[in-house]
């Protein structure tokens, strides 16, 4: 059986089927289209499935272009799992979040498998990308699958291979971002390591399923933890009157043993401030902490409150109230130069401004609307800046720094700049550090 | 009085004071030697004054060839302040360790301004090289220099320029290393320039003193730290029965940002454990806290025991206690290749053993006999590995991983290995990751 599928996947007859046409699926899809691979997608959003099938985007860095060509080379998108069964390799790319309690939320990988159940047969391979805790493949792919009678390692194969997409990376795409894969058994890595190695230009191959789900944890622990440093490091700079960005700039010329961090407003995206949780959860289940993790995410999702203290005092020091405040926020895109918005700090900032009497407005030349999200309704919709409007503002507060942002300009023409990303001179008087 | 300063070194006229002639100082006045600039060295221990006049080293890493070659370029070394009083720039190099109290102990800095007071004069630069919290350089050297009315910046000059130096390292040396330097006035900042770049490549000047003196801990902070998480993650790892080095080899070829940093048996050497706190005490002055410094420093100054711990677990697997059993310990210095024993986590672990009653020995290439430290005087010498004594042991524990071990004769040769740095294969069951 291993043998066949791995001649398949080589001969280019394997058909690839991606759940989630997501930020993660749709551009696995498009990748493994290029190498004329024939692709099916399944969501369950008929939204989604429809622009496809239209040849059309729903992810700013992704081109129609791009999609159209793919639906040249027989690339199709369903919502129907039944159109999974004759596909060969099942790449599940579902959101992985936490629940209100902050634990992990297995939905979207559980509903996946019932509803594939029915189309699950001999001589397919399933491969989970989504992040998640060590145990998770065993436990969510595995027992389905053995539940059917399906042998794994001869009937089925399954992998978990975790997706490192990172939206906005000018130097790394799918195919240039090594990818790690673990095996329940030695021949379900080889047959993950067929599929994925016409797509992917480098496999990392790890020795168990367990391994590659701590990797991925690893590298967004590694992140949240070092973000978290700055971030408390930023707090006690301020207290002692030092620019902390000029100090990490420093200290980053020592060419060993120290990597920059910067410290921001707050975390954001879908998975710096989510994964780490995954292993804490995980981790009671062994009577063990992350206490690392804890400290962390106590520390970033408190910066949003401490960014607004330091617009509090720096309006106070004016004889200002951040009520009544005419406030311009600058980036709501969790990071500089996208355009995602997932679990992004400024609209906590918006919100909470708003909350204080403050009236807010923002300007984010990659989020022309803001959506309604789940916990934010604002009806707020992207500014034009220059030098007519900015004077006009109170206090003009930088969250995510785009670089299309015109920063002399806007040092120039505003009152007074809350600075969450080192961008302004701190000489200037009107630049205040948060 | 800053441009005749600056005329006379760029002359090559100026003489370089050193204080200190340890790890530091003293390849730094190699360094100063190198490039014809006459250099006296200053140190309170006569010993090592006397060696260095007769051409002798005392420092593994540094050859006496070295020192007899500056011996000859005019470097003289002297116990005697007094000898400072015709020297232009006046480099700090001595220890800043913490109290009892992990509180910082800057009697090195004073005792030394204290006995070159009275041979301050105008025209002179001061630098300060070692690590220390911000605010040391105003508070330590600047009060003194100003209580001999003479004025910072016109008669005098100050600046703070950490060291970086890093034992062992085969990329890096004084020369290439990148050097930070703040001044505590701009023309402070230009004559200690003019000073350090006849010897060192490349230097980082920063807007301040204060901002100096946080480069330096934030790069020791930032080790600390993820160190730190790397211990955390390994005690999880060991619980869920998950290879932690295979899974940071992993994580590490993700091409952005994730740095690898490793877990071990504690930390060691005179920066990383202790320069931290430096950090933590002055923040209180501030009425901050460090919480991840604490946390670090919790968790990695618990490995020694919890390495004790995994021994004791997996001798108990073999119906053996620690009481009574044969253990051998490799490496004692505190990392890899050197001889540098400071602080060593290995110290701790052979006392800790003794007094749970083991037998224990030790084998370090470049440690010959355990010398009498601060808290241990253990009288022992290294013994040679080979595949005859080695059997005789009940447990081998890697402490130090050099790199001339042996290691597949010693996992051959050994009953049982506990490994506190990755370096054996756990797939054989004599080897236990600790």
């Amino acid at each position: 059986m291993t043998s066949q599928f791995i001649e398949m996947f080589k001969a280019g007859k394997g058909v690839v089927g991606i759940v989630g046409m997501g930020y993660v699926g749709l551009p696995l899809a498009l990748r493994f289209s290029d190498v004329n691979v024939k692709v099916v997608g399944l969501d369950v959003d008929p939204e989604k499935v429809n622009a496809l099938m239209e040849g059309k985007s729903y992810i700013h860095h992704i081109s129609e272009a791009a999609i159209r060509k793919a639906r040249a080379a027989g690339f199709t998108a369903t919502t129907s799992p039944a159109d999974f069964a004759h596909v060969d390799a099942i790449l599940i790319c579902v959101p992985t979040p936490l629940g209100v309690y902050r634990e992990p939320d297995l939905s979207y990988i559980q509903g996946t498998m019932t509803s594939l159940k029915p189309y699950l047969r001999k001589g397919q391979l399933i491969s989970l990308e989504s992040t998640t805790y060590p145990g998770t493949t065993e436990e969510e792919i595995v027992t389905v699958v053995e539940s059917l009678g399906l042998k794994v390692g001869q009937d089925i194969f399954v992998v978990f291979s975790p997706e490192r997409e990172d939206p906005g990376n000018a130097h790394f795409n799918t195919q240039s971002i090594p990818k790690v894969i673990g095996g329940v058994t030695k021949n379900c890595l080889e047959a993950g390591l067929t599929v994925y190695e016409k797509a992917i230009d480098k496999l990392v191959p790890v020795s168990s399923t367990r391994a590659a789900e701590l990797t991925k944890l690893l590298e967004n622990i590694h992140r949240s933890v070092n973000i978290g440093l700055m971030n408390e490091m930023k707090i006690i700079a301020h207290k002692m009157d030092i620019d902390l960005y000029e100090v990490i700039k420093a200290a980053a010329t020592k060419p060993f043993g120290f990597t920059p961090y910067y410290p921001g407003p707050g975390l954001g995206g879908h998975c710096i401030p989510i994964d780490p949780f995954y292993l804490t959860w995980k981790a009671r289940e062994y009577g063990v902490h992350t206490r690392f993790i804890e400290l962390a995410g106590e520390i970033n999702s408190a910066m949003p409150d401490y960014v607004i203290s330091r617009l509090s005092a720096a309006l106070n020091d004016r004889s200002k109230s951040i009520h009544g405040s005419k406030i311009l926020v600058l980036g709501v895109a969790y990071k500089k130069n996208i355009d995602d918005m997932r679990e992004s700090p400024s609209m906590e900032i918006l919100e909470h401004l708003i909350k204080l009497g403050a009236s807010v407005e923002y300007s984010d030349p990659y989020v022309k609307k803001l959506p309604k999200m789940r916990k934010h309704d604002l009806k707020l919709s992207s500014l034009a800046l220059n030098e007519t409007m900015l004077p006009s503002y109170d206090a003009v507060l930088l969250a995510t720094d785009h670089d299309s942002y015109d920063y002399a300009m806007i040092e120039k023409a505003s009152q007074l700049i809350i600075d969450t990303r080192g961008r302004f001179d701190l000489r200037n008087k009107k630049v205040v550090s948060a």
